[in-house]
């Protein structure tokens, strides 16, 4: 296999956005890719985009209109790991030495729903059963509360972080701090989550041109190399399962860790799926980065503050720059190469050298059965 | 890159099966194949499904029910080439060595929407403006019989001859012969197309197992390999196009003999994208079995005959065999399998050695702007 690069990331900025459709997001994304790159569509080998809901053909939709026209292209869906599986197509078909150069964006407009659950399909038994994402979180929270003495207020710091993060965030759908108050105070949603534990619905976009070193080396932008990238699916269970220990995140990460000969100790900085509050202290603790039971502590000692320890979430998380659910796995990355490149302006993470970032979609059949991709990536 | 096996086929029967999902068709055809190649679940390193309409996490509803628990797995997108898509990854993963084994299904319930036209997304300027596809191909066929002197009924000639293949097929969507008087007497549907000009929206499903030469051996099926995997993006044009020439099928067929190290002389079999008889001819010529403007001819003369020059579509085609449209790309891969390894019983063409599959899906932004698909197989 290939050394692979990231030499250029884009951004559509996350929030509401509901006269464009995910097609025009992801044009504008990837328009940006190229003007930030200076190079030509017909560089471009191949192109892979992640959608849940963008429709059929949503890839040559975007990329026809930047002048990718004729190159093999396609739409690749995986619930809210939709955006990093494209990117570990066309990680895969770099280092494969398919392809020289690919870009993998993933985009999404979630206004269109109007509000309500998402939908899996058309017939889906868990909405049905009122097992929408919400409640799912709410009763891994509930365990994990009462199983390792977190509390309400330790979620809520969660909240406060990563908005106090995405404040700084010009590409967030909240820019905006929030207080404790103002928490334990939002609606409630799905006890013990209340609005602003909830990552909000967005509308937005996010691309990533990746490539071979002599073709990054020729293109001259700063570049990342991406040291993993890992995809995994559920494991299938109907018996007892333990809530709080997603274990669909840690094999993901074990493999990535091992692909990468990266320990978790050695992250300076990593973008976590925090789609609720309480999704912080799971996947972190799965991810290795706090001990079992102790990511709350963590939190409340500053270890996760962008000065701390290991900077989580830095960028804003899901819970401020919001989820277009496919284009979470490439925005994550684009900020983790603006990270490691020195570019992340108010944003940036002291010396970071070594990112992971992780995302972990649906719950079909159970809390944690969709997806899961985690990438390890390092400065060039 | 390594040479690539596929070691199984099964296939869902293609018709109406409105009780049934997208998943529940999938299930099926993967359960199958499984069956027929007596491997364990344990053994799919990375799963890949094709479809356009099936949901999100379509992959992990299918492969989590049959035991592939864990794994990679992949929903992928690209119209009427989203099965052959799928394939395509699955070929890649094991050509690269990054997968010795993979499995590759399409699947799809159409009956779900109840008739009219397929959206490509919900707000199709396409549909809105009238220009569904058999008005598309209605204008291709018009352009077609205008330029080279063919005639409707060289176009009933197509649905004839594809509908006595399929009466044969158990899998086939429609099971039985037409006569020229019931093409030409059956309702208009875009002038020159007749109802029985156009293949059927269909329900059904197919799977394939993609592996390395020595896990093909390990397992022990009859095998063939996979000479050429290609897939094409429609080029963009604003400006006029030859609408009887179908650049994209050119483009993909080129690069695949090319692959291959094949001429389309050296075909003894064909399954073509036949969504509307008028396909059969434009796509014959660009693929290279028929001298342009003379498709017609050679169908006259029977040169597309199960035993005549190049069986093109012996298993029915679209026409017959019915067309779910994420299954298709993998239902004639299927097909060809079984005409490779002599299992194709009164379908069978006679000393079948090479084989080619073609699918061409969407058209966007015009007539032939979405994906194609070319796989070009032989006996092992």
């Amino acid at each position: 296999m290939r050394e692979v690069h990231i030499a250029g990331a884009a951004v559509h900025p996350f929030g509401k956005s509901r006269g464009k459709t995910a097609a025009d997001l992801g044009y504008d994304a990837v328009t940006r890719l190229l003007t930030t790159t200076s190079i030509g569509p017909d560089l471009i080998d191949v192109g892979y985009c992640g959608s849940s809901y963008g429709g059929s053909l949503l890839a040559q939709r975007v990329l026809q209109r930047v002048g990718v026209s004729g190159q093999p292209v396609y739409t690749v869906e995986n619930a809210c790991a939709s955006g990093a599986s494209a990117l570990h197509l066309a990680w895969q078909a770099v280092a494969s030495g398919a392809a020289d150069c690919a870009v993998a964006f993933g985009t999404e407009n979630l206004s269109g729903f109007g509000g309500g659950a998402l939908p899996l399909t058309t017939n889906d038994i868990e909405i049905e059963l009122g097992l929408v994402m919400p409640a799912a979180y709410a009763m891994r929270a509930q365990r994990h509360l009462h199983d390792f003495g977190a509390t309400e207020a330790d979620l809520t710091m969660v909240s406060i972080k990563n908005r106090r993060n995405g404040a700084a965030n010009p590409r967030a759908h909240f820019q905006a701090e929030v207080s404790a108050d103002q928490v334990e105070n939002s609606r409630p949603v799905a006890d013990p989550l209340r609005l602003l534990h909830c990552c909000p619905n967005s509308d937005g976009a996010a691309a990533v041109l990746v490539c071979s070193s002599d073709l990054a080396r020729e293109i001259g932008t700063p570049t990342v190399r991406i040291r993993a990238s890992v995809v995994r699916s559920g494991r299938f269970h109907t018996s007892y399962r333990d809530m709080t220990w997603p274990d669909i995140t840690a094999r993901t990460a074990e493999a990535a860790y091992e692909m990468a000969g990266v320990r978790p100790s050695d992250l300076d900085l990593v973008e976590l799926h925090d789609a609720f509050s309480i999704a912080e202290l799971l996947h972190a603790e799965a991810l290795g980065i706090a001990a079992r039971g102790k990511a709350h502590r963590a939190i409340a000692d500053g270890e996760f503050d962008r000065d701390g320890r290991v900077a989580v979430s830095p960028s804003g998380g899901l819970l401020s720059r919001g989820h277009p659910v496919g284009a979470t796995g490439v925005v994550q990355v684009c900020e983790t190469y603006w990270q490691l490149t020195g570019q992340a302006g108010r944003l940036q993470v002291p010396a970071a050298s070594v990112g992971l970032t992780h995302v972990t979609g649906g719950g079909i059949y159970g809390v944690d059965n969709g997806a899961c991709a985690v990438h390890i990536l390092t400065s060039d």
